[in-house]
């Protein structure tokens, strides 16, 4: 027998894909009480209430000159400060017509203004700020967070808040988000207080969780990452590219609510604070699939798939 | 003060680059013995003998028809029978002409025969097996396993042999290669006895290794993998291409022994069984770069970067 093509029937649902959760090794037919569930069968179990709209507000557009487009997620629970700048500076236009400016492969794509280091070329801020606090921990309390029994070497306390990946130390009372693929955080310089939201990275490879309470995270992509991921790593130092054309341009980023209802997406993303949210994560910390002679016991936080979906 | 672009100061060495391990933080100064170093200063202070040159009978050149190359280093130590049939493979010439079938984001890239499902116009074994056993395991006894102190949820111990992250349950006896970023694997079907390394896949995201102990991995990619992770997301389920057009072909995949000279690297890779190798490994543990405030205090086994250099 030849080996068949498709041997990793696996369908991370990180991509904008309604109808991804799909494997062609998974059962549609509903489950006895008693048998373990797939990732599918609890998909197609969950109810309209399992699934909530992202806030127009926290919800940003990136548009690629080369026709690609990303959405992202904010999370001002985490990062109030930045959030609000950024808000600010794509209703100030800052980014259109900057730049993808970095990608180092099996790490971050960052992008910004390309000239940010010469005073006499960069683009100005008008009303955003210049710099701002670190915003690198939140106090927990008060964060809807929905903890995993599974360990992590990173941090006491894994699980989501509102969608987000992200660790906890109760006894230090303070939450922060998890530097998983899809994370976006804040550039900085050397100093913790030099970020503004005006450099932005997003993570592209194995999660660096060594930057996680080094850095301020803003929140996440939650479509579209197939368009950043694969952009050609910079030759330069940490993958910064070495001529301007080789950069990916920027067309716009704005906020969904300032934008015209057609140019927008309908996204609806599973919560992560129900039960169907518990079994989702079940289903993966040990695969049903027939394909799996091992279930692992074990998944860790950012192995977790976050379904997105259009609203049907 | 405008936030500098450059603020993840953090070379991953995957990458096919001789100083890649070089930051713009980090001191080359010599460390008195009781500071930390950083993994700069361990590579500085590294010997002839840290390094090792990976076998050419064991070292596979893949070309791909859009002038990218990626190397992978075979583990015979873990996959003997799939090894030793992915050399007599190349030997046939078996994936001269045949594409990159699959790219799906944030897990892995597949290459092979597209019509391989389709007997009637698959592409012909030679002398090489159709399938082979299942090699998950391999008996534990004997391996160079140089084990991280860090916890692992998915196993009970974890490290390197040879240069290859890997696991071991000490009860059961055997170990297992690690499904980091940069791993090979052989694509198989509902069967495990269905792999024979005629369908390979590399890993371009999160280590998925809920994959540990459920498929065949035969080795890693140990330089060029910035070639194989930007491939474009294939549209269809999986990742798969839907249009031959989309693939990316493959020109040849050759054994560095069966190359002309003039036609390889002279690639080392740091040896992992060594002082200097635990030395990077604490190094990354607690980042001692300045632009870290928050040392980590541990690594994930898939964090650990390997680094590769040109025989100086």
């Amino acid at each position: 027998m030849r080996p068949a093509l498709r041997p990793l029937a696996i369908a991370l649902c990180a991509a904008l894909l309604a109808g991804c959760a799909s494997t062609p090794t998974a059962s549609s037919s509903p489950a006895a009480p008693t048998k373990p569930l797939t990732m599918q069968e609890v998909l197609d179990a969950a109810t309209p209430t399992d699934w909530r709209e992202p806030d127009p507000e926290l919800t940003v557009y990136l548009q690629l000159a080369n026709g690609g487009r990303a959405v992202i997620e904010l999370a001002p629970q985490f990062a109030p400060k930045h959030v609000a700048n950024i808000q600010q500076l794509l209703r100030e236009g800052y980014f259109d017509g900057l730049a993808i400016v970095r990608s180092q492969d099996n790490f971050v794509v960052q992008w910004g203004d390309p000239d940010a280091d010469d005073a006499s070329k960069a683009r100005k801020f008008k009303q955003a700020a210049e710099t701002l606090p670190a915003e690198f921990t939140a106090p927990a309390a008060g964060l809807r967070f929905t903890r995993m029994k599974d360990v992590d070497g990173w941090a006491p306390e894994v699980g989501f808040v509102d969608g987000f990946p992200a660790a906890r130390n109760p006894k230090e009372g303070v939450a922060w988000l998890a530097h998983c693929y899809g994370n976006v955080g804040a550039g900085r310089g050397g100093a913790p207080d030099s970020s503004n939201g005006s450099s932005l990275y997003v993570v592209t490879g194995q999660s660096p969780r060594q930057l996680d309470r080094n850095i301020t995270s803003v929140g996440r992509v939650i479509a579209g990452m197939e368009w950043l991921s694969v952009l050609p790593r910079g030759g330069g130092p940490l993958g910064f590219y070495e001529k301007p054309e080789q950069r990916t341009g920027i067309v716009g980023m704005r906020l969904a609510s300032d934008l015209p209802a057609d140019q927008c997406l309908p996204l609806q993303v599973l919560r992560t604070d129900t039960a169907t949210w518990d079994k989702l994560v079940e289903a993966r910390r040990n695969r049903r699939d027939d394909w799996y002679v091992h279930p692992a016991g074990h998944i860790d936080l950012c192995n977790v798939p976050e379904p997105v979906r259009m609203k049907p």
